[in-house]
């Protein structure tokens, strides 16, 4: 991916995942890939625990942000990652799908700002 | 649009909005059109002011998420509105659109989980 360094020339990977067996901590799995690829700065962190079950979880980043939407319940969650200017998140999205059982996933990749 | 009540089924409008003049404050703006259509349970809200400028904006909702993220200086913003479930953000879009004095706008609506 060629993007430029005009910071609202932004790349948004959505990434719709579908889980095989046990339900991971994904908000661990991705602070290990963030340290790991060395390509996001993490700013803040947040999250809300629904009742019973489910996880929003919100980094904004350097870059923008990412959030992670979890249905356990559905073997389910949504990922967005998205990165203003030339920083890429493929890296990390690659590395966190790497550690994850995946039954059925959905990429797409959004250009935004242009 | 029409969306079962399936909690995994999102719909996820992105918008690319390239202002005219004075750049709003697109917090308040905000707020006021989730109170004046009731479409959406905003849980916790959260921001980032970039130095020397720019905002990041997150509400995480009963129904997933609104991210706004601001670069005044190139008169632009980027809003993603992802709602699970059969709510639908179109109205609040709406709204808040409506008070606002676009130059330009993209949007395109992605239906998440399906």
């Amino acid at each position: 991916m060629n993007i430029s360094n005009n910071p609202i020339k932004s790349s948004h990977i959505i990434a719709d995942v579908y889980i095989n067996g046990i339900f991971p901590d994904i908000e661990e799995l991705l602070d290990i890939s963030i340290k790991e690829t060395k390509e996001l700065t993490v700013i803040k962190k947040f999250k809300h625990n629904f009742n019973p079950i489910g996880l929003s979880l919100i980094y904004i980043l350097a870059e923008s942000h990412i959030s992670v939407h979890t249905w356990p319940e559905y073997n389910y969650m949504s990922i967005d990652l998205y990165t203003c200017g030339k920083t890429t998140p493929e890296n990390t999205l690659d590395n966190l799908l790497s550690k994850l059982d995946i039954h059925n996933l959905n990429t797409q990749t959004i250009q935004r700002g242009v």
